[in-house]
């Protein structure tokens, strides 16, 4: 009897080992957790109260969600609002109407006030009455929302027009009739009336590069608003399938491909004291990029940065405010490769007389102090580190804060720039990627950050460094699972000069002895970065679960990925995939040198660029890998749009040779191992087109090569059905590799 | 010395061996050799002479086409031209142009002359004068030509309209000046001038079923064109994706779906002598369907077989041809199931009060003599055999001659009928498939068969199946393959008495104490026969490829299939699935008792119907097979055409249970094996929706699935890429199964 017993508490204590270490990852989990329960603990919607060193985040009461204001310099804690008292006050007079589930998103008014956006309306609470008002009702399919909070104004677009609402006055929830229904159009907030296909209002242009997500600018009085006009009429058509109706129908889309007529872009301000919509002199050619639009402290002055349609010239240019009238060219930056500003202009706290402009035009994304009347002051960092961005000033403009990356774009600290002596002063010291946020006083900051071997941090320090204490502390969410070990390290690329970061994850119970298969992780292109030094090294939680499958997972970020300077990124122009090839290729042998490598048993996957790298590799270097799958993959860049690929590959008139060589058409033939092509049907960014073209090629080809398609699925396959996708990726390697 | 002689002419022998007995398929040759030189040798246009009891074929002369004159009823051969005479006479005036690589397809208008169609022109070639005549001259994009030999009159179609070319005369070519370049559209030949997207006239209408294979019908001396014209605007749009342009274009087509709104018809008769234009007062309801058009002798009738939507009621109308007014109804046929009409009515030769009608009504498709006031003189035929060709008649019309299918369908006759007497006489003997040509005056046959012993005879008999002669003993072209045996038998369905046809086709060196897994080839579905007692017993070659490869390749022709009766094709009626797979799986359970099968090894292959077999299959009895390929399958009949859909399936809204049980997408989730599945993206017949909502269904589901697309390819892959198609799938089942 007691041996009985004794044996069963064993059984429970390696129960308990299995539990808390030896968990195995499944596909479903790395997939829908990943960013949930399996995710460190953050603390949701951390911000800065307007004033005063106050902070605020949802945090959990009892299970349930309540809102914490934490206030410097000793932290203090305050439960100011919960998600009960929240909808008790906007449901006041229609109890009957659904409760939040979770906290609105909000955003601070003033220190005792908040407004959040809830079915298509916007609402204050005010922490003094305890009410709600009704700030705006807008209608049911407006989109594209910019809410301006010193005039209460709003834009927004419907369909291909752009409308703002001029709100007069707001009023308490229970002041009013009960307000369910949808809000008519009121046609006199329509600015805009000839919105149509191929011609859209206040909407992001220039297919969302230069830094531009959206189409609508306030002036920061909110008197005025610029905003985009794109016309496409000359931009070929491109059909999608839309097959959630019977019979399936389709939907054309406007898609610029590289060298073919692109849209064109104006800006128009709509001036709401005065009633008047004009439009801003940007002049001809019509073909160039309206970016980075800003205005000036006072209203007065409209700043674009426009480029050149060969992408090689920037003029940041002065408009009037009033009139739309062109002033002058501030200054202009060239490059014999290309421009690609990315931040507007940003006038230095108190300082109307003085902006400051990030650039890459000394090999690093820096900051230049600028007069207004266009005049370089000086510049105000130098350290080969990419500057990411500009935080903001202190209380009285003397000190700018700002983000950089080290010169290895592994870490990100934050620092902070005397803008009279031009000193430096890092800020923060553990190494890791640190995401500050400035109080609006300019005295504290937030700093948020993890490391490969620290999960999640959130300490307060104050601008000159000094600790405030840790506000979150979290714990490894993956402790219980089966231990994947993740290895950090540089390779020299072939100039024998630059550094490449890679992150190899050995499999769980890792035996260098034996021999492992390899999955390589590729994308490879501009504007990412695939390893960093935070938590997991930025890997994808499926890659620990191959780990346990045991595989090696390996990933390079190559010459042509983000954060490490102009030279860096800008080593692959008009050549596509080469210098990428070269630098994986060093991974590549890399891995054949580890003795628990097995080197016939390696595979490649990536997506997008990733999948053009995959594709490239199966075909153009088909002896090296076994297996490849290439997801949403470009295989030809004239199917490519316009802004993207002139930047880095010229038009293929000016650069037939760098398209003809990188078009994967062309190597089809060589394709000697298994290559998976997947594509969702309604891929506005890869377009169908590229793997389509490339199975026909295959079959005129006669080469065997397997393909699948998410219907529905934009460039992404997204939700739940990822799931479905990992599973299809996991089978081929395991059935193939 | 000697020994090494000796070695080498035994090796010289083996390598003579391999290539006489043991030459191994390769797809290639399988696919893109099976109707040329790995097919029995065949005589090419074959036919008989106006008069006079000759016929003519293309043979070879020196490796040169010539056409060769036989004579009854000595078989007197004559070599009457070769290629290049035809091509020296055609080119008498312009000696640079192209030759002939093979002799064009030609047609007799007399003994001495013939007229051929070449680049959009039609030429008569006279044998007395050894000139050619040019006829008439089409405009490039004419399509749908239709040349009518009394008056040389040829109706055609540009785009969606109709157009008929009067010719006032033809001139020898040598007379003529140059005639190269495009003729100019000659607008006075255009009939229609409303033809559009949704308005289309002179080409088939109903999806081709009925029999309807196109839109023009000439009266017999050429002075009247009846015409078919299609509204199709209230027909839903289908959207088929060009892949040849950069971008992808999209092009719609109507596609009528199962419930929805079909096309309407109506037929019009252009009056050449009184240049007259007339509509045929069809009448209402619009959504019928106006099927086997045909004239009266003296071109004074038009009879209409007319078949209501709901396809259970035929009425064989007549119409005055002056006038297009209706005359009466002569008499109509209904089933509780289905009429499904495909022969025109055939007038007794030298008689014009009496014609024949084919028709399914006591159970099997019979003759019927009517007199042409409707009423039925008498059943003609009355055994259990489908009748599939009226060939004609004797020079008086005293006896009728036809061909007809062995009640198991697996032979098909010649008969004799005599009209007075009603007796039938066979003419053929040899169990096989007989292919007969009646010379025009009713006194010869020419009799085309094999049989799975014999590759292809041409025999001539007269009507009484006197025996003339013997002018093709084809011999057997894959002589040098290795064998595969091919078995024949049959399995008694559920209903205790209806046999089922099978083919079995064994591994080459079968050795019956091995196991070898299986194959099955299914179609499945109506108007389709997949084994006969023919050469190879009407396999594929590819399956005599795969027995090669070592699998067993077994093909059942379930209930639903043709030439068997009403009874046994209408079986699955309302039902499309259910009884299909009961009698397959008869097959399956006589695969599994035979010892040399291995019964976990079963693989299922099939295309269009077949691919709903086989989707149906892996779902729905998903422990049968391992591995399934389903190409070009219908999933939902939902999605399918109208005309063939609801005659077998009634409407969604009239047979809801019978649409949901066979959609397909009901039974992802059961899928255990392996299931590809292949679609051609531009398939109008069984529209790519078909398989990509399948798809999505199983990314919704999380099931793991194969899928294959051909770019550009309709519904079925042809061409040289279908080699690419059947390595493909010999891949799927190597690998998988």
């Amino acid at each position: 009897m007691k041996k009985r017993i004794f044996i069963l508490l064993l059984a429970i204590t390696s129960a308990t080992i299995v539990q808390s270490q030896d968990k195995l990852f499944t596909i479903d989990e790395v997939v829908m957790k990943q960013r949930t329960s399996l995710a460190p603990e953050r603390l949701a919607q951390l911000m800065w109260l307007p004033k005063g060193g106050k902070f605020s985040y949802v945090g959990k009461r009892n299970e349930k969600d309540v809102l914490i204001i934490r206030t410097m310099p000793e932290l203090k804690s305050d439960t100011v609002l919960t998600a009960e008292e929240l909808y008790n006050s906007l449901y006041s007079n229609n109890p009957n109407e659904k409760k939040f589930e979770k906290f609105p998103a909000i955003s601070w008014l003033t220190n005792s006030s908040l407004k959040y956006f809830y079915g298509q309306s916007f609402y204050l609470y005010d922490f003094e009455t305890k009410r709600t008002k009704l700030l705006v009702k807008l209608p049911k399919n407006a989109e594209n929302i910019d809410y301006e909070s010193n005039t209460n104004r709003v834009a927004y677009t419907i369909e291909n027009n752009i409308y703002a609402s001029d709100i007069a006055s707001a009023d308490y929830i229970d002041n009013l009739p009960s307000a369910s229904g949808d809000m008519a159009l009121n046609k006199s907030d329509m600015i805009s009336i000839d919105g149509s296909y191929g011609i859209v209002y206040g909407q992001a242009v220039h297919r969302n590069e230069f830094g531009i997500n959206k189409g609508t600018f306030w002036s920061p009085n909110g008197n005025r608003l610029a905003y985009y006009r794109m016309q496409e009429n000359l931009v070929t058509d491109y059909p999608v399938m839309d097959l959630s109706t019977v019979p399936a129908k389709n939907k054309n889309i406007k898609y610029p491909m590289a060298g073919a007529a692109s849209h064109t872009v104006k800006v128009f301000i709509k001036d709401f004291k005065r009633n008047r919509n004009i439009e801003v002199q940007t002049a001809e050619p019509a073909e160039q990029y309206l970016t980075n639009i800003a205005w000036s402290p006072d209203e007065e002055f409209l700043y674009i940065a426009v480029v050149n349609r060969e992408q090689n010239e920037m003029k940041l240019n002065l408009y009037d405010g009033n009139t739309g009238t062109f002033i002058k060219t501030l200054f202009t930056e060239k490059n014999e490769k290309y421009v690609e500003p990315e931040k507007s202009v940003v006038f230095v706290k108190g300082d109307k007389r003085k902006f400051i402009w990030m650039s890459e035009r000394d090999g690093f994304n820096q900051l230049y102090l600028y007069s207004v009347s266009g005049e370089l002051i000086k510049q105000l960092s130098s350290a080969k580190q990419h500057i990411s961005d500009l935080l903001g000033f202190d209380e009285k403009g003397n000190a700018a804060f700002y983000s950089a990356y080290s010169e290895d774009g592994m870490n990100k600290y934050t620092y902070s720039l005397d803008l009279k002596t031009g000193k430096t002063t890092k800020l923060t010291s553990i190494d890791g990627i640190h995401n500050s946020m400035l109080s609006p006083d300019g005295n504290y900051i937030i700093d948020q950050f993890s490391n490969i071997n620290s999960p999640r941090r959130v300490v307060i320090i104050d601008n000159k460094a000094r600790e405030y204490g840790s506000v979150l502390n979290a714990l490894n969410p993956i402790y219980d699972y089966q231990k994947t070990e993740i290895k950090l390290g540089k390779l020299i690329a072939s100039d024998k000069k630059t550094e490449l970061n890679y992150r190899m994850i050995l499999p769980s119970n890792f035996d260098a002895t034996k021999k492992y298969p390899v999955l390589v992780y590729v994308y490879g292109g501009p504007h990412a970065q695939m390893i960093t030094n935070s938590w997991l090294a930025a890997s994808d939680m499926w890659f620990l679960y191959m780990a346990q499958q045991g595989y090696v997972v390996f990933t390079l970020d190559n010459r042509g990925s983000v954060n490490r300077g102009f030279d860096f990124e800008s080593a692959t122009f008009r050549h596509f995939g080469n210098v990428e090839m070269e630098d994986q290729l060093l991974g590549v042998d890399f891995l054949k040198q580890q003795k628990f490598v097995d080197e016939k048993r390696l595979g490649v996957y990536g997506w997008s660029f990733g999948g053009f790298m995959s594709t490239s590799f199966m075909t153009r270097k088909p002896d090296v890998f076994k297996v490849g799958v290439a997801g949403g993959p470009v295989i030809d860049w004239r199917l490519y749009e316009i802004m993207y690929t002139e930047r880095y590959m010229d038009t293929p008139k000016e650069n037939p040779e760098g398209y003809k060589e990188s078009d994967l058409h062309n190597y089809v033939k060589n394709l000697k191992g298994k290559l998976l092509l997947i594509h969702g049907t309604n891929d506005e960014t890869v377009v169908w087109q590229h793997s389509l073209s490339y199975i026909k090629k295959c079959v005129d080809e006669g080469v065997l090569v397997d393909y699948f398609v998410y219907p529905g699925h934009a460039h992404n396959v997204l939700g739940p059905n990822r799931v479905h996708l990992m599973k299809k990726i996991t089978q081929y390697f395991k059935e193939n590799l």
